[in-house]
């Protein structure tokens, strides 16, 4: 059978800088071609970045991205790579598209190039649009109709990008085209649970196809989504031949021995799966038999919280560069959340660029005090202490408050404190707020809720416990000190603005509350339905309130990463007025 | 020809209040039968309020929205309404859907239900889904295929949705079907220059048809959405039958004589432009004559300015009913922007339950004192003086900070005390800031731009000054006390963080600067476009570039009513991490 040498680039690129995502395309490309790959393909948007959003909209940015395209095309041919079949993902727009194709002129397109010889060879239009969850495609392109197949080695790739294989019909119609490999670029958003989702998928459409698939995914942080990488490549049977690891550049390159392209060239009213095919003939003939690679990569996977725990730092990592930024700053009460994001910024971007800030206010217990300059001292961030009695004293003596009123004035007050810091100093402040406090609106809203990141988002709090003592173990494991005090996971939690103030005063315990929140929030069922499956009613009612009132605090609220199946921000869309209550 | 007296409800829906957007579709039906109308049409998505965003994929809400026109029907005949026609909007499901429509099942549609005589007469499912600007309704609904014909009085009505007419289609198909009247149901959102543009497009559709055509609007505020009224209807020439006032509730009842219906039962098969159409048969008899309404109501148009002033008004009003509240506070320095906001709150809910707080610090100018104490003296409005001095001496002895840092704790410091307050008394915070500032960022995150809602979100400082002055022309032309000080008005801005500090140090004048922010924002036009022009090159380059680094702070502002074409918020979705900058 013809042999095929390809290289999946899963890689980092930035939202708007395409001429450094440009730059890494050619590096890239320079690499597999020194390894001596055929072909090598790049996530789908690789040259805009992914999502870009309105920037869609924006004539000069399609302008842009498609002189890119021809740009790349050129410097390949200079650099020596003319030889080289590069995929490409990037903004095009359907203006000089021809009428064939069917397609509204004069609108964005989510697009792949392929690029061989100095020219454009042939261009792919995502088909199917995503746009519920995180997704939103249909506001920004228009989808193509036509499958694109190229021949290279005298193999037939069908080419298509993401979405268009968790739908039917792509995968389908190159199937009936006979291709012998599908080529998928992707810009898939990581949550805990997609891992095994995407190789069973992966799976299913190659023996659906009987041909082999190669799957290559971006990797990365933009705003509130993280890229998790995980390219693979499976056979026809499904099972993996090759495996790229996640949170991690990398170039993988695979062997591959694949039948050699039967079909005859389609007539244009040919239909194949319901879609008109073009096929584009690269090299029609096989190579010489050459010796492949002898054991392409298979990456082992993280274990659960480990992911978990990459996620967040990569996200917070490539907000902070992406954003122009080199430090952070935090407020430390030494309780679980705001270690677990120091302890994760520290990994994520070095102690030396993580700046803790202790308020302690009068009621403020001694172990909060002792247990966040323990954690300075055994992860070897910057600790600074500034007390805030002072500042309460001076409001209480303006104007007269009590209850929440006087609870949040000190979370109020801390926030003054770090973005006077932020302001003087250039950090970026981190939220280190957990989903469980951001769903039943358990914060201060300009309080402890400030911040241009937060971490913990998406994280509920007994995650938070788990991804602590994940952690600490990790590390004893590899024989280090474990960087986060006992004491701050084993200690109840507190927001310590009262005297002998709990979370448990005001909320159920956080293992029921959880469980809830996942019901009403990831899943969308109503109270009737989670009371129906044991919950106290009461609970219920309580907490499904709360978290109907709280919609006003999580529109303010900072990005932080998705690692849930259903986050706050860009997957929850829910007026803040709104009077629907369900009746129990 | 044969008669009908058709009633539109222009009213006021909340979203996710049922039961009371029922009662209120209840009282305007009594009230049309009352006045002798045959029909009485509601707007889009009446009994659920409008937009539901996410509420859509709850599906113990779409089963009450479905519920609630079964308890409807039924209550209609019980008060003896049974003769009545009801159209009315609201969240179906396609579940139950039969098989010749063709949509997918279990999935939620923007619905019209049809009903008399205790039965839902017909459904209609909305097939234009608007999904670009404020809307993304293919995130939320499936789209209808089948047109529906109502026969009432022997008169042939054809029944849509809103985008429905926006988008060529569907009301050709009715008029392929012969019908004499097109009935649109509407949830329309205001933005300031749609009124004639609602007017032209009422005017082409019924001409094209050769029918007339009444449009029915909703009105009220919807966290950043206003929703006008101006319902309206049009004859067969597009000229002005009948005519609702703007932001007022009204049953607008106008009696038509329009062609009997003559186009035979389709046969399923048929098609009409491309449609299936259904024709249900209520009255197939002309009435006998009876005396028509002699002068229905063509309301006079608001002027620009009142017209953008009562929609900010309107937007203020119902998002603090809507939410429970029923006081409002802000900060008044003495400025434009909080003057206006004042005199907007005190119109829209009482004087008496608007609270002004003066913050003054060692920089304020005298002016901003008196000007502040006259505006509560001219409007009524309450009015606190908390001096902030004691706290930034309090901060600044435990912080080293200076510059920017220190101009932005001032305006901190008075946040915390409007939030302390808030908390104490219940008050609703209103941010001050307006459209300009907003989008390059001249503003205080935490400090000016906390509030729980925005009045000005959407207003860019120029239209701040000529909207103060109308209100002042306006109260002087009915012989009343302007209510803002002149000097307020004429007074070069300050935010007042500095020694002698004006805008103009900062940014460009605001006349200059608007219209490049109108070009960038609004128009999707890139910096080269805007140089071409004739703008200064630097002063373009410095404006897009603050406008780009200031995405950050938008994301945490409060929302606020939406008068411009695109406003940020629900209309404006740009990355936060985006290294995309022109180049010039």
């Amino acid at each position: 059978m013809p042999q095929l040498r390809l290289a999946l680039a899963q890689i980092n690129p930035t939202v708007g800088d395409i001429p450094g995502n440009l730059d890494q395309v050619l590096t890239f490309s320079k690499q597999a071609h020194a390894e001596g790959a055929h072909v090598v393909a790049f996530p789908e948007m690789m040259l805009t970045g992914y999502p870009i959003e309105d920037l869609a909209l924006r004539a000069n940015f399609v302008d842009a991205s498609r002189v890119a395209v021809s740009d790349l095309a050129k410097t390949l041919v200079e650099e020596g790579l003319g030889d080289l079949v590069v995929v490409v993902g990037y903004l095009d727009c359907t203006d000089d598209i021809p009428d064939r194709l069917g397609v509204p002129k004069g609108a964005p397109t989510n697009a792949a190039a392929v690029i061989t010889g100095g020219e454009i060879a042939t261009r792919y239009f995502k088909h199917h649009l995503p746009n519920y969850g995180v997704f939103d495609e249909f506001r920004w392109f228009v989808p193509g109709n036509v499958m694109q197949v190229l021949q290279v080695n005298g193999i037939d790739i069908g080419l298509v990008i993401c979405e268009d294989i968790w739908q039917d019909g792509p995968s389908a119609a190159c199937a009936a085209a006979e291709t012998s490999l599908l080529l998928v670029l992707n810009g898939s958003p990581y949550d805990r649970n997609k891992d095994d989702v995407r190789h069973e998928l992966c799976a299913r459409r190659a023996r659906e196809g009987e041909c082999t698939l190669a799957y290559v995914n971006m990797i990365g942080g933009q705003d509130d989504l993280v890229f998790e990488g995980d390219s693979i490549v499976v056979d026809k049977a499904g099972d993996i031949l090759a495996r790229a690891g996640q949170f991690t550049e990398e170039l993988l390159i695979v062997d591959l021995d694949l039948p050699a392209a039967t079909s005859p060239m389609p007539d244009p009213d040919d239909r194949f799966g319901g879609f008109k095919v073009e096929r584009t003939v690269i090299t029609a003939n096989p190579l010489s038999l050459y010796e492949p690679i002898a054991h392409p990569e298979i990456a082992d996977r993280l274990d659960d919280f480990g992911e978990v725990y990459e996620a967040i730092g990569m996200g917070l990592r490539d907000y902070v560069r992406k954003n122009g930024f080199r430090t952070v700053l935090m407020g430390v009460s030494g309780g679980i959340d705001s270690t677990l994001v120091a302890v994760i910024a520290c990994d994520a971007i070095g102690s030396d660029n993580v700046y803790g800030v202790s308020n302690p206010s009068k009621w403020s217990s001694e172990h909060s005090r002792t247990d966040a300059a323990e954690l300075a001292r055994r992860t070897g961030m910057h600790l600074d202490t500034v007390a805030i009695a002072p500042m309460v004293d001076t409001f209480t003596q303006a104007i007269e408050i009590d209850g929440l009123a006087a609870e949040n004035l000190q979370a109020r007050i801390r926030a003054v404190i770090w973005m006077a810091l932020s302001n003087q100093h250039g950090h970026l402040v981190l939220a280190c707020g957990n989903k469980s406090e951001l769903a039943v609106g358990y914060s201060t809203i300009y309080g402890d809720a400030v911040g241009g990141f937060a971490p913990l988002k998406d994280v509920p709090k007994t995650l938070v416990w788990e991804l602590a003592k994940w952690r600490n173990a990790s590390a004893a494991a590899r024989g280090e000190v474990p960087p986060i005090p006992e004491g701050t996971i084993t200690k109840p939690p507190s927001a310590e603005l009262s005297p002998g103030q709990l979370d448990s005063d005001s909320l159920p315990p956080y293992e029921l509350l959880d469980q809830i929140i996942e019901e009403y929030v990831a899943k969308d069922r109503g109270s009737r339905e989670i009371v129906a499956d044991g919950f106290d009613k009461a609970t219920v009612e309580k907490v499904i309130a709360l978290i109907d009132r709280a919609e006003y605090k999580r529109r303010q609220y900072p990005p932080g990463p998705k690692v849930s199946g259903r986050n706050f921000g860009r997957d929850w869309r829910v007026p803040i007025t709104n009077r629907w209550r369900e009746k129990l």
